[in-house]
């Protein structure tokens, strides 16, 4: 079995418990995550043999990083060690009506201030089907805009499969600096998590009153025909605890949508998206019909809204079995 | 007054909490509770006089039991003490898209070996006026198959009401051996809690299309005239922390139901069902009305998922106050 | 800048955690709260000058009272150290069909015992702007029902404007007993929270079937001309955890409201007509619009329920960017 | 078997937890316990047939104490429910160098206004071995000054042995007041709790240098032939976790003692005197030795010290075997 | 690198925290462990390839045991799944008098239930260095008395140094049995872990008063030239948190021994002495001199005190820089 | 009353609970503190009029600042808002044989970005009666070296008593850089925190052997005759729950001493020397004699390490009482 590598920041995140307001916490939930990180172990949780690289510093918050990636059974070879400090943010868990708030505190981490590919690419992107990177990696610095190009090229040049997840985070960068990063990047994308707003935004698609999504990533496949699938998911948030959750995926001209999902108790949606793709890269890893791939990769999505911390924690299986049962009774 | 008995295994569960997943757990809730232990419970809460027969091992969890017990003023007279383990099972508590998973780790447990009566029966049955036993007794040994039908044929020798909770537990006997056991032990039983499919599976009744549920209890009745009386809830499940919950009670021919509670913000469902039992059990053991006795019966129930824990925390009085008054606001 | 002056009792609450029933608790949350310091709370945070005047027993509660308004910004110098304790009430928190339950301990505290004035007058009422005072006061002895007029009249005297809370507690005093009181204070009042049933009861104005709000202020208004400003909030109950609430503020002759906040996760409802209070002052001495004011205020209770703990945690600014942008995503 | 009865009031108890300051507490545990209700704890752990005799309000406090008593197997026919309150106190916690607090708020309570034996004295004290009281009861008020002496008269017509725990609290009543009422009663007691500073202070016997504690008993003794048995502890203070106790038993002219237990991690201290009380009642209701008697005690009050809560936790058994073998390593 | 195989039960451990009584826990602390699983983790965290042989059920349970050893770089390639139940014991953590107390409820579990060995021992045995058992996994049942001679023949055969740890427990089988197992193992043993009590027992060494270790190991080497080295640690109880520790390391004629630790406030012992082997094996597989072995193994077990949960929690670098420098300063 | 003002860094300390190593935690406990923000809210607690001035960034954990000082009537005047992030560090608690464990993350701090005093010097020094100083401040960059050099001229240009506590970080810069500031701010202090290590390596005082404290004040008096005041504590640490601490204070020629504390249950150990530093500082400020002052400040110092958080906790009343009592009963 070839390997599946996701590479990107991984950080600590601080967040508010019982309903707590930050300037009033007495104590903060500790957990490790990011948007690659996240997605490795939701595909290790599947059964695929999955590595992560980052870089974290020597001390204990890094050897934390480590045993939470090797607890779920990714692979850790490519996690470097150095650098001053990882990267950090504090979560005020929303309630009700009552939003989210982050507070980052990532700038100067060791991953952040990395200036060039201390992998050996070989290594990294040897025996490998798939790469996963995303939007917010270029956004971390110049040098990363760099290094994130050179990362895909090396990887397409492999045959690897090119999954690039856009993320825009306004607290990062410009539209305008995102969107000269992604359109160069498309060229050497096979698989885009994208929505309408990040084709107009990034990829000036004309917007056209109405038109539903398949438009928009028709538009995008037109400059990019290298482009051969597109994902995202259409959330409506009613409070922080209540949203409906829908996933989209369009391949060969087809848009396939899931069930909207209606998620009234919601635990902690950090990683909701990261969940979607870890679904969507399953399937085409495991080769599903896109419509069982978009089913499996929302219901995964939807679930993960019920646990805490930042990753997907079902089995394949489980998801599986409530796919086809739904929720139930208690089994006893 | 005479005594109320309830018999039957009492376990410790060991409940996740805080939305953790069963496997990222570092901490369970410790409970005690059984089906019958449960009833007990709410009926001591009522007032009666009531005794729960078990047993328990010699160790300290078997004292947490007693000790559990006698809180709420249950005779522990008949809690025998002996044998090599506690029933234990462990709940992952559901929560929205999350349903509640049960693991159970039951067997070879000091109740479920017992292979004789260890009680003399003359104490265990004189001075009592009802009896209470479930179809989870006879499922746990063909010991207990045995004993259960001699301990109701006792119970009716001595002009002892017969209560019999059908409960039916697909992890522990088949439908098939449910069913004989409940079409023999039918005979000795005053009070029955069944519903719909119990009638279907268990008694065979025909099923008729859109039938309404005295339909299949005049079926039952016809086959066991003596069977006086029955009850069941119906509950719809809409996420683990929304369901809807309507007490049924079925006497002298007619169907008697309770408003439908939209139970919005569950708790703990565990012990729902045995909260309307010691509900219906408390209208027929004071006299109330069949309409009196389902509307305390399901308001016992609905409230029930407001607590943690197995039993019923509320008083009759509590109870009566709420159906008279409704959701209040804060009074102070 | 001139200061404001709230003036009440401060009580610790002891509440059930964890959706445990009072009985069975063995750890109690501990909060210091009471109307008119949850007011000056909000007002502080809003950024003016507020002193709240009260009086603690000199121990380690009466300590926690201090701090607890000192880290808030309120100014403590009119805090009298005395007496014999620190009034309680012990709050079994409701969850979903379970209401909140409370028992009050408050009998025989330092502020109830209290005979005189014990505050200069003309330090507590010198350079002040607004002076607030509640139901709440007169209802604990004969002697506050007439210090109580006595504040009023001093703050008339030195041109202060003079809030009343009529806040009518039933386990404190009767409505014959709260009606005398309030008919007699309400001629030093410039401002009144009241609602319909004040109105009625208080006020005896006669009932008209289907009149809106307008009708009772303008009634009490024929009678009190020097009243120009009433408000009130209207709640609608669904649950423990799900409320509706709508801000009313009347002022020369037209009703304002506010829209009606679905609220359906409520961490902690006590506070939230304080809140109300603190964000209506707030409109007055800051010279909003009656209908930004009504906005505001409504908007700063709503979000009270989404915190635990008796006082408002919001800024001016944050409760202003919230009515301008709505709920929202994360923000990151 | 005849049944022991203790009477007198028990409180609610809230304490600091995690080493926390009072002032800065956000959490208090809750524990109910009072000197005669924990002796009754400890008798009815080791076997006996024992009630609980006082009065607390008819509210969910008063709830919890007939819970706590039931739990452990206490009568509580006699626990009278009516007044306005349920005595509380404060604890902080120490450790080391810090000691505990206590902030008393007790005042008013149910217990404390009774003016006149609520109980039928026939029903209370018939089929009665063992009456205990303590010298908190009469600091209450100077009808409980009365009614404790009426009590003690009736016991002794009856033939019950009259126990009578010192218990000087300083905070309750003055040093002359407590020997007033204690060299009166004292005509009434066969076995006393009390030591030297007790036999100087409320007996006036006079100080002699360096003379050893049986010197006090005997002169006590002397005044007070009735009285057979007089035990008490020594302890020597370290620090808040570091004590060291010895118990004493004195009867029929010899001072015995136990070992001197080095307690060097104290968990709560509070209820430690208690638990010693019931050992001693235990050994001279089953007739031991006076040698086993106190070596009984001082070991179960030694084992207090590492729970928390007030009561003894331990049954004979458990002490018994302890006794035999000495703090061990883990049995596995 | 060649691995190391350790096989074994691992079970699930619910402690009481907070110096509560196991009978009044409402919440148990869960964690996985077992002498042999401690081990492999201890090596792990050493930085050696290590495995842990043994079977879980194929339920959350046995999820959560594959976590905890991945978590520590363990392979977990030979934990199989099937069976049951996962074995279970209760422990009520001690404090100062009060010691730990154990409550077993291991019977039936998968592995216990084993009777034939499930690996392809060519693939457990095939590169591996050094393979440990213990005196446990034969108490279990005669088939696992039979199965461990047969893997430790086989790893003979096979040049595997074998590593037996005796562990004799007195509730699982008797002295007799356990002598006569470990006579027979004892003849394909390299490495013994055995104290003055086992050589007495299953050796039927004669007692000499006064002797010194070194006496006993060399009786017993006289009968099994194969064992070259044997070790064990001195403890001595004086309270539950506080101990003495001191390693005895046997080998070539030489008792070599560490400085005796004063261990005065112990977290959780259960566990140290897995670690002392830990550090014993590290030593061995890396060529350390005996002394500094000894030395390195009693200080990561003094160390294992101060964690809780059953294993070591150190890196090698970091024992070795405390060996260099003592308990220090905060460094910062 | 002038007031005092401290001047520094302030930062969120996450602490690990539970005795659980850093890797392992899944909470952290959040504090606010720094040597110069303890010593003023020791003065608060004391009476003292004092503000604290430093620069924290615009969000909550700014804001939780603002509030922590507040709490305990610290003026928060010169707190100024702005910057990139708030320094933190994370602190693995010690326990027993495992020291406490320090990982700083406070580079690129608000406070330690500033490059100018951004308070108006007559503002922050005005009406002042004292000014401390540390050494973290000058350690903190190079803009900081010089802006403490000009703090300290101006200070005493209007006559301020100015403190340096010299606070030696090896984290933060070598002890060359140090000494050389030392050596140059030493000519503007009256009041110095040193001990023998910072005589040796900071003034070059050469070391004689045997000599006491008073040895080495007096060498560095010599080359600063301005400096009339030392002072230190020498502690003695056991492990990290037991030191000995004794306190040291210099002044006319004279080395005055308290007792040495034996602190058998160390709480936390964070602040303990600020607790020191406000107690000399109380003592100077009010006039007490020096054995006073060093008796005062040493106890403050020791009961610091019974609480958690970085501040002493106590009133000036609660010292001078213990000073008078020592470590009494329970009090009730």
């Amino acid at each position: 079995m070839k390997k599946v590598v996701t590479l990107g920041e991984i950080m600590l995140r601080l967040s508010t418990i019982e309903d707590t307001r930050m300037a009033e916490s007495q104590v903060f939930a500790a957990d490790y995550g990011g948007g690659e990180a996240n997605v490795a172990v939701s595909l290790a949780n599947y059964g695929h043999q999955v590595a992560f690289a980052s870089k974290v510093p020597q001390n204990p918050l890094g050897q934390a990083v480590k045993q939470h990636l090797r607890k779920y059974g990714v692979d850790t070879r490519f996690l470097l060690e150095g650098g001053e400090r990882l990267g950090t943010y504090y979560l005020e868990t929303g309630v009700g009506l009552r939003s989210s708030n982050v507070v980052y505190d990532r700038k100067y981490s060791s991953f952040a201030m990395m200036t060039e590919l201390e992998w050996q690419l070989d290594d990294l992107l040897g025996e490998t089907e798939l790469l996963l990177l995303s939007g917010i990696t270029p956004a971390l610095s110049d040098s990363w805009r760099q290094l994130t190009l050179t990362l895909a090229k090396a990887a397409k040049e492999r045959g690897i499969t090119v999954v690039l997840d856009v993320n825009y985070r306004g607290k990062l960068w410009s539209v305008a600096d995102c969107g000269t990063f992604v359109r160069e990047m498309a060229n050497w994308v096979d698989v885009l998590s994208a929505g309408r707003l990040d084709a107009l935004n990034f990829f000036k698609v004309p917007e056209v009153a109405g038109a539903s999504l398949d438009y928009y990533y028709e538009e995008i496949q037109k400059g990019y025909p290298n482009i051969k699938t597109f994902y995202s998911t259409t959330r409506k948030v009613i409070d922080a605890n209540h949203n409906f959750l829908l996933g989209n995926l369009y391949t060969e001209g087809i848009l396939y949508q899931s069930v909207n999902y209606d998620i009234q108790q919601i635990v902690d949606r950090v990683g909701g998206g990261d969940a979607y793709t870890g679904g969507i890269l399953h399937g085409l890893l495991t080769g599903m019909s896109p419509q069982e791939t978009v089913d499996f990769a929302a219901l995964a999505s939807a679930m993960k809204h019920t646990f805490h911390g930042d990753h997907n924690q079902l089995s394949a299986t489980e998801i599986s079995e409530m796919l086809k049962n739904g929720v139930k009774e208690i089994k006893r």
